[in-house]
């Protein structure tokens, strides 16, 4: 019997049923009577306990088998099972865990599932999973805090010439914006293959680590400025569901767009949020940064542009010949040389090379300080535990932003 | 062999693979070797056909049994079986089904899921449901649409005096709002208990339905706030985790705050969008409407403040006594007999009721319609098929939309 009520309400919120009851009670002519019920039993998951240990939960009395799979375990793949008690609970405890932002995901008899008891979720890509992060360190950045003043993020679009589309992007403008006269530096940071603009506020935690580093002084208020790199898109897949044609990228699709997305950064995104917002319009307050597929992007961008960015970031991007694979490898590195002088002599304020020990780019980093030491071009580089992943790229946030506008 | 090498690849999008072979192939120093990979087989579903049917897919080994819950069964709990094949794909095709927004949920040996293989998820307070649209009718609102200009959703901070926190709200504004000088006039829209601030973009496809409305001639070009109508919250919980204290409304949380997001509402939240947009600032370019616990806060709003409003919709929520429940009834009467008289002879232009002909409060719309009656109160009854249901929210807001500031 308690088992059916509860199936029976777990579409409804305790708000909604209490909203209910009261609603019922204080008609002046009675709606049909409130039916008898038990508040859900509330099932917390991920439970966070002082000593960093996690505690996962799920009650399932038919279920055979149900792993965890998360991002504190070494490699792809890794999972642990949580063991069923006699009532029908599963349950597994990890940790304890060092501070940071953890993704996760149960399978349940071999189906992949968020923790249906975490409101805490996050899409990467076609893919959600659950989330929850162990306070302290770094991880403080990623947390939504009272008191500390927000900023206001924003779904706009623009008309891009070069794509020939109507896209989204995503803005943030830091807290007193709205209300002031002042005139703000932009930052555009780019996300990598398989994202979109929604990345980096959604896996970044860009509006919360820039909230932060604000309030603490630490980072200059400026407008964070977050584009969809894929040039086929308008939009995220789950605002504008993808066509059959855009499901997969083919190669003959790749080479359409090659360096498109770059051009409309350019002739089309600039413009437009310096049209849009008030903003300070020259090199020395506006800055770039992406990651991967975004490091790539920013590379061909300011390469090709010297001097439109004094503050440039590549994270867990080295070395790419991106735009120029049907050419021959002596005329693009000559290319590519004229171009990495230009840069040089645009004198940006800021070049940071950001990489994990662990990173499968890893050597390409290698390859593109070796190129630029050869051009006696001067940036800063940091090397951080770890591979190819968000944890490092929100760390690359959080010490690239203090770095700009100074 | 193959599927472990699907596993292995399962985190990553088939376009970071595409990238990554690419990165492989033409950085000038090679990085580590790609691994030699297979596209992962892409899985539809929901998979929607030309005659409205539509098909669920999972794979899965080891799964026993797989259900489908979704918004087209009738009541709470309807569930049909998946077929599971020799593969370990598990299918299942229903409909045809009329036009409409339709949430759904599988169960995996006993565990609610969303769909693994469908982007299109919804937020419903603390659950995740999976979705899809089936196209014409009204959901062709509901739909993104290439070619219709798009306007800008923010998520935005405000000081509420009243409450003493800072809080989120959504602020719609109409495709061209940021490169003119036009001031537009400003539409508040309330969700219900167990929703937020992002209920009515979410759950409501706001953004969808005024984008197309507009691009249609059939709406104004309107400013739309949505609020967080949770007095304790400072934002949606997957924003701001909810406090032990906020998990369940007590009935001495729910005494503490009566009236007072209501009170927030005129003394806060109206100054502040119109101090930080460019808005028409009178009771003729100032619209109101909320269903269920936002349908009574609309009234009790409108009730305290006759003149504020022009345009006043009751989404499913009849007559309560929401704030005078510790009084007297015949002085609450009495109070609310001038409150009506009041509001009346502030002559809104319009006051539009809407409930389904099986909303469980369908009687307190009954004793509503009855008590304006009584004072000669001129209202719009609009009475649709179905409940307490955000398919017929969206129709309530696609044609109340069309009504204001004309």
């Amino acid at each position: 019997m308690r088992n059916k009520v509860f199936t029976k309400i777990s579409g409804l919120s305790a708000g909604l049923l209490m909203f209910c009851m009261m609603a019922n009670i204080h008609a002046q002519a009675p709606a049909r009577p409130a039916p008898a019920f038990r508040m859900p039993v509330v099932i917390k998951s991920a439970e966070v306990s002082s000593d960093n240990r996690v505690t996962f939960r799920v009650y399932d009395k038919e279920a055979n088998k149900i792993t965890v799979s998360g991002e504190w375990m070494p490699g792809f793949g890794g999972s642990e099972p949580m063991v069923k008690n006699d009532t029908g609970l599963f349950v597994l405890t990890v940790g304890p865990l060092k501070p940071e932002l953890y993704a996760y995901s149960f399978n349940v008899d071999g189906v992949r599932t968020i923790d249906p008891n975490n409101v805490q979720v996050r899409r990467d890509g076609s893919r959600y999973e659950s989330f929850f992060i162990i306070p302290g360190g770094n991880a403080d950045l990623y947390m939504h805090k009272d008191g500390v003043p927000h900023g206001t993020v924003s779904k706009i679009w623009y008309n891009s010439s070069v794509l020939g589309m109507d896209r989204r992007l995503y803005v943030y403008t830091p807290a007193g914006y709205e209300n002031s006269k002042t005139k703000y530096p932009v930052f555009y940071l780019l996300h990598g293959a398989g994202g979109d603009e929604d990345a980096w506020t959604n896996m970044g935690r860009e509006a919360q680590i820039m909230d932060n580093l604000i309030a603490q002084g630490k980072a200059k208020p400026m407008i964070v400025v977050m584009t969809n790199g894929n040039a086929n898109q308008a939009a995220a897949q789950n605002e504008v569901p993808l066509s059959p044609s855009q499901n997969i990228m083919t190669m003959e699709a790749y080479r359409k767009y090659a360096g498109k997305f770059e051009e409309n950064m350019v002739k089309d995104v600039i413009p437009f949020i310096e049209k849009t917002y008030r903003t300070l319009k020259d090199r020395d307050h506006r800055a770039i940064a992406g990651l991967s597929m975004g490091g790539a992007h920013t590379q061909t961008i300011t390469n090709d542009n010297p001097g439109v960015f004094s503050y440039i970031g590549v994270f867990s991007m080295g070395l790419m010949n991106f735009g120029v694979q049907n050419q021959d490898t002596a005329k693009a590195n000559q290319e590519r040389s004229l171009k990495i002088e230009a840069l040089r002599k645009s004198n940006p304020k800021v070049y940071w090379i950001g990489v994990g020990k662990d990173d499968f780019l890893y050597n390409s980093v290698v390859s593109l300080k070796a190129d630029l030491d050869k051009h006696n071009f001067k940036y800063t580089y940091r090397e951080t535990p770890g591979g190819h992943t968000w944890a490092n790229w929100r760390i690359y946030l959080s010490e690239f932003a203090p770095l700009l506008f100074k």
